[in-house]
């Protein structure tokens, strides 16, 4: 690694961000590995803390890197791993827990109070050179999934997770509502769970037609009416008799997660996937009646990563079309700025030491790119 | 039967009642059995269509018997039935499913569309002197519960069935909502599910005092300040660290939803026992970022009128502290102000053909009664 | 129906069959449909009550049309039918359950202790012209599945029973004992439920050959060594590391069985699906150290036809490639000669008014045909 | 700890037992306390190690030393350690797992397979003086629980592993085979998880009227007749109608596995909970087509340990009635004599710095020692 660069992409203030190169990081443990970043997808929440600063209770009170959806490639190993080795290429989960809790060690660590979790304050991300993670928390790529789609494998496990909370089974009928990133990651991995039926839902048409090109087999265009109207249509027009066995609400609008609760049949299942307004209307007597099950979903836990892996080892989910473009390092605000303006679905940064053409690389699918950004595509529903 | 009356207590509309002699009810299939009716609690439901008429979709267009927490005795069973016999002592289940739909033959009975309700527009309900039920949803008394407890057995099995749609586990800690009927029957409950600490929540002290003293472990009277601060206060008082395992609402009250939220653990259940408003504000984000389940809960289903008997005659629940009196079938109207007003927990109603002493007969406990006047308890919540 | 037929195949004593016209069925309740027989496949149960006139406490003692795998056409409906009219071509599921027991009634009405399964003792079956059968328990074909299609939703059924009692989750590695008609509907469910890897395993390769064609991703020949040194190679030949996610037989085997037990990792889960010796040498301390779950599946339930019709429509099953061709109901006996002498996978005996070439009909598809019998398939798992 | 002993009591071969003053043991890890033992009890595997110097797999082939069911006082803690400090009295969790694999990641550590366990080869045990654990490996006792009650937490926790296993509901029938220590404690916790009836069984009257006297409802002396019929007899002694909702085996007995199985109801559970031999004859049909759901049960995991605490602490299970004295460490070997002679059902051995009277200290309860001791209780059932 003699040259090899540690230069990282932080967030001073808000829309305040500068390059820094940091010293290489070292192995804390015997059970770590040092990764060298390849390529690092932008989430909503990146552009959010760019842009504001905070997110809930989580504030950027110093200089934090940014970043946290990389897949990155194995440099050096520590004296306890056995299941890594140097040059393995990896989809790199960025949160550590405390692994002695009760929540982790009854198998739910995504809840583990003591989380240090890449890129939510006060722990730096991926957006980085080199990178040091514990062995588990380090997943290898099959041959047939590249460095490109491993970046991708951090939005997947948010969606396995949601589309796991849901309990989707096989011939039920699904509606996800927002058709961003997540939404249509949910849809693809609920197809991929064995349901029937997806119903995409969004506000915008050009959102909808990618969907139903990506894993929706059906889409409906939300209405500007009420709740309970927009469901009864909904449901009319995606034909779904007495409700749809799940809602999933990949959007984090008050309308959506209204219309949810009408559109999901008695003991149906409704999951929380997106984040927006803390306290929202809420049609409780509906969730009362029904017997609704609701279930939030937060980030991703055990097997996730693992699944996500082998959905697009096995081509059930192919995270390549919403991935618009590969752009360098040091131009990591510009690619913050497309996303903000909705102009791509997925965009990558690739690490300071990868070779990438200046400027975003639309080598990977011109007509995709081109499709996306009139779709007006945005990240920012998780 | 000859001499008998099959007087019903009837709702003509809003605040007008009236008494009928109506014709005796014959079998309609040979799996159905005759019962006479003994006694007969109020529901806050049926207080409900007394004062307004309706609940939610459900108006009264034409007159309808009121009534469907009783006890009766075996009069006459059907060729078919085998499990019950003249003069056979039971608690009757009020509803009657389709048996055919998905939801019945999923075991899901209490969802079934075509559901057949006493005491639910256009059914008539029990306070009547004879009534004609399917076999398999009358269910015997042991010989050590009472006729009067068989009648409690109703808003019991409303509890049993909360609880369950809670998963209370063994060794958890639980608050519940509201110490109305349906609160106090869903703390012993959960007691006797292994919950080993059950927190009652009320804005009445002497409702606290009364919960204390029936099931509750710990109690919490609840303060008019915001949620969240109500429920840090809950979880210092109580001693309930992260935050409670379950939270039950058997209130239905909007600052009680809010508050159950904010109480319950990271990857904790909230259930929604009682009906109030349809649409409130509520905090989606806590729901979310805390991966908490919630379920509605809607009357009762498989298996529910089975163990609310055993947790009778085992002596885990003791029904009959909630019992302040019983009045005379004439007396129904009074009965029926007196729990409008608060005056009692529960107060039971004989059938037509019953001798019981006019007005409210005390001899079941003086004291209790006044200690529940004195609490303003009302069984509104579910 | 004037003219038609109501031709029965008649199992009067082991190995002594007769063709018998019958007078036709009326509806015995206004909840029930007349059903013309179109297609119906046949069982190895059906095979061991013609040759053996018993499966453990089933004992033919009078003579009893045999058959419970069918599709039909609907020609009269009761009165209170909504669901279907006549003309509608339905999959019939076969068996009738009480709807008034503790299993009916919590959901598991496979369990009945009252269930009138047709072509057990002492209840007819569907090798008939016509048949009456509640609606419920008859579900309509989509456009797109075809009549002889329908008659295998019986088999399908059975095996997407068995995989949901297998808890079958999305990434799972399934191996599956016993390559028959029901082994292969179970590798074809199991993949449709997201199972990565699944595992054919027989004795026979040509049967393993077809597996690979039909479901398996991998397959393996079944080894006449010790069960653990059996399934030792079974685990490193299909690289399933610490063992299978899930192991079902579908032979009734004992050497398969206890292998069974050897390849399921710890706390994976093993499911019975096939019926063969009352008792057998069992390695239970297998199950007891490594955490096994094991469980039973027994026939179908609420959701299995639904899902086998779904499975079927969108394309995940390929029920046509088991079916070797159709006899006319005259070649009835030929036909269970057929299945007896291991020379198809899956036969179907047309209706007594149906129009068929007397014969096996290989239009179905001869090449196929020819590779089954080749083969040496057997349909005796279940 | 100037002066303090580390004595430890090691088995050098079959039947070669010696005492040898060890050094003191360090913490390895910030998260690491150093505990001074108390108290230990014997189990099962003690002795069958003592006897025959293996299990299963297992073989003792360096000096080991025994025990793992021990109490002890914090005297150290390292410097991450938050929740203990010096001088509080803890239940000892005796196994630690690797915290990184996929079953402990999922929450299933019990089923790790780098499980350091105590006294399991080549780990040494906890008769000894002072023992280093990881911190959240030891549960603090409340004020009301003592110490000699905290070694007895590890085979309540067994015991709580194997009700959990079991899914054992409120109101359900429980039959337990085997009336050991385990199977005791296994009666007790299902009571206390609100099954309404509890069933012990055993070979040894005066051991029943122990279980009848501790926590069984009802108990049944098994016969020396076909398993069927044992079945029978059991069902209708017990009155348990179609069968037993749930059956746990805590014998390891090949009568009472297969009596187990024909007692169960349909869709019933069936727990192998003790070990016995590794393959037995089993009644797989019964399994198969009564959808018995089996489970094996292997020490315990996440939450066992604090539920078994607080079962004590609540009073649901008096552990101290299972205690017949305590004897001084130097006496060890003549405790294990006891145990294998089925003397005692429980006794526990003081640690080395322990003050205890030499010879069994029968001051506990001289009584309940002579009717334990008349029963001829046996301790070997896990």
């Amino acid at each position: 690694m003699a040259g090899a660069s540690n230069l990282s992409f932080i967030l001073n203030k808000p829309n305040d961000v500068s390059f820094e190169e940091r010293p290489l990081p070292q192995l804390k443990s015997p059970h770590d590995v040092l990764v060298a970043v390849n390529y690092t997808g932008i989430c909503g929440s990146d552009v959010h803390y760019w842009l504001h600063g905070a997110i809930g209770h989580f504030v950027v009170k110093d200089p934090m890197v940014l970043g946290h959806e990389s897949a990155g490639t194995v440099v050096e190993v520590g004296s306890a791993v056995k299941t890594l080795k140097k040059g393995d290429r990896i989809a790199l989960e960025p949160g550590y827990p405390c692994r002695r809790c009760g929540d982790c060690l009854s198998g739910k660590y995504n809840l583990c109070h003591e989380m240090v979790f890449a890129a939510t304050p006060p722990y730096d991300g991926t957006l980085t050179g080199f990178w040091v993670a514990p062995f588990d928390f380090c997943y290898k790529l099959p041959d047939n999934v590249s460095l490109q789609e491993g970046a991708l494998i951090e939005p997947l496990a948010v969606a396995v997770h949601i589309v796991k909370q849901a309990r989707v089974q096989p011939g039920q009928s699904v509606v996800v509502m927002g058709a961003g990133p997540v939404g249509l990651l949910c849809a693809a991995v609920a197809a991929s769970f064995g349901a029937t039926k997806v119903v995409s839902v969004d506000i915008v048409q050009s959102k909808l037609d990618f969907a139903r090109s990506f894993a929706a087999t059906h889409t409906y265009l939300s209405q500007r009416v009420s709740a309970e109207e927009n469901a009864r249509n909904l449901i009319r027009e995606a034909d779904l008799g007495a409700g749809a066995d799940v809602v999933i609400d990949a959007s984090g609008a008050e309308p959506s997660i209204q219309t949810s609760l009408h559109v999901v049949r008695m003991g149906g299942t409704y999951v929380q996937g997106g984040m927006g307004k803390a306290d929202i209307n809420f049609p409780i007597m509906a969730l009362c009646l029904k017997e609704v099950t609701a279930r939030g979903s937060f980030r991703y836990g055990s097997g996730d990563y693992k699944l996500a892996i082998e959905l697009v080892a096995s081509g059930k989910v192919d995270v390549k079309k919403l991935i618009n473009g590969v752009v360098a390092f040091k131009d990591a605000e510009e690619a913050f700025k497309k996303v903000k303006e909705g102009q791509v679905i997925k965009i990558l940064i690739a690490g300071p030491n990868e070779k990438v053409e200046s400027g975003l690389d639309t080598s990977v699918d011109e007509a995709k790119l081109k499709e996306a950004a009139a779709s007006g595509a945005s990240g920012g529903c998780c």
